[in-house]
């Protein structure tokens, strides 16, 4: 596990160079507003571990394609997360200030800024999905198709829509599932999906064991986020630890107990293993970010 | 000019229709949250004129394609102008409390909720048009990149963001223009080109006129919705009278006076026509159209 943990987190440092690199060249453009760039820029570029283009780039090694080829697609992925981040994080939302270790994007600017830069992110990740080279069309089309159905109403913001009207009331391990399954799961199960689609002869068979081990990455990499909101401290975290509670926001702790929480995240941990036992060696940098999820300290 | 009127008003209200069936059937999902359904429905089903998708099924109707083919795209874009005016409306942007003769979608319900509607409004319509029916996969992936460019920081949004930055300031004509044409032209230009779009044997030249003729039109909307913002009374334009000047929004009447104004939204509306000259009568529903936008009394 320690071995994987390093490859794991050596491949993250790598991803996190390319991605940065690439995310850089694509909001470079010359514009209209300055604001609305820098609002956009700082949005996306000044932290995060880049989990999800990671998991793209893994999946389609997983698939034998040349992560190049899943490089936009993997941006794309990262604008639509970092996009849901800059919303929520807005007062009439979660109202927090600090986010990745620095002031909130409507703090370091301004409401107006923040929503405008969240909309303009949204409409730029379906911009280089369509425009993605070395794809086919088929290939953009269903990519397009499945990143927008993992990030609307029925996905990440029908997620958040359940999480805000579930402040304050009791919900039990399924519904919480079911919150979570929408808000983070989608998108960590898109991106998955998409860095498989990357290859042209993907089997349904392939597509399916994959989103299972996404979907139950995703849940691990939840419950993680629930035991370092308890466990962590507010610098190694970039949050403020604790302000789940503080929010009253239901967490996998406080209905499992800590040690049930740690026991459920162990099981999904094995549960995205075995979904791809079925892959060769191709696939062991999925296998080393799942171990990264679950021992993962920020 | 008359019958044209009467011809316009006509296509637009048969249009209404058929797009209202189509949003409606598209927005009629099951949801893990209602109020997140009700939400969208409220902002997309409420009212409005429908003049961007009814300018995509005459572009289509103008390149001898069946206005059927055009409605997904045609609904892709009034969910995107919708989206556009939730979060315009929001107490951090313009704050309107009164849109189309109702309340505002964050006042009928909340910030949060139409924060989150505008983002999975915007999702949805680039699912829409990825899974667009009759349309080749080359057409698809084209018209998600056109759409995606015109909505975000280098058109609609961008647009957006020059509009709150100039709030008080100074604008020429020229800047007032430059504002306009990203704001609301780059999402009727799309309106046209998608349509046009519906032909996979459109010509670069075709494209390029019918561009043109959104460009004008787009321009003179504005220059008559300035018009109406002063001669207009609440009850007819839905939102309030005088609202523009009340927040010392730069507007045409203020830069060249009512009659200048009024020059000004002739000589676009000949531009508009001159640009699509050279097509036949199957065009006269987009010249009809034109007709509408400058002498429409809401």
């Amino acid at each position: 596990m320690n071995e994987r943990m390093t490859q794991a987190e050596a491949y993250l440092e790598r991803c996190h160079k390319e991605i940065d690199q690439a995310l850089d060249h694509f909001m470079s453009h010359s514009t209209t507003s300055e604001r609305l760039r820098d609002t956009m820029r700082y949005s996306v570029l000044g932290g995060g571990k880049r989990v999800r283009p990671a998991l793209c780039l893994a999946a389609a090694k997983a698939m034998g394609v040349n992560e190049k080829t899943a490089l936009a697609p993997a941006c794309a992925l990262e604008l639509i997360h970092a996009y849901s981040l800059v919303h929520d994080d807005l007062p009439a939302m979660d109202d927090d200030d600090l986010r990745r270790g620095r002031p909130t994007a409507h703090i370091a600017f301004d409401e107006a800024s923040a929503i405008l830069a969240g909309d303009a992110l949204q409409s730029l990740a379906f911009s280089l999905l369509s425009e993605a080279p070395d794809l086919t069309d088929r290939q953009r089309v269903v990519m397009v198709s499945e990143l927008a159905r993992a990030s609307g109403h029925e996905g990440m913001v029908g997620g958040q829509a359940i999480d805000l009207e579930s402040v304050g009331q009791q919900l039990n391990v399924e519904q919480l599932e079911t919150m979570h399954r929408h808000k983070t799961g989608a998108l960590i199960e898109a991106s998955v999906r998409l860095g498989a689609l990357t290859a042209e002869n993907v089997t349904e068979r392939q597509l399916s064991d994959l989103s299972d081990y996404a979907s139950a990455l995703g849940l691990a990499f939840q419950v993680q986020d629930d035991l370092l909101d308890i466990e962590g401290d507010t610098q190694t975290i970039g949050k403020r630890q604790g302000s789940d509670a503080a929010k009253e926001k239901p967490t996998y702790p406080a209905l499992l107990g800590i040690d049930g929480a740690r026991q459920h995240l162990t099981r999904l941990l094995n549960d995205a293993l075995n979904a791809i036992e079925g892959f060769g060696s191709e696939a062991d940098t999925l296998r080393a970010m799942a171990d990264y999820v679950v021992a993962r300290s920020h």
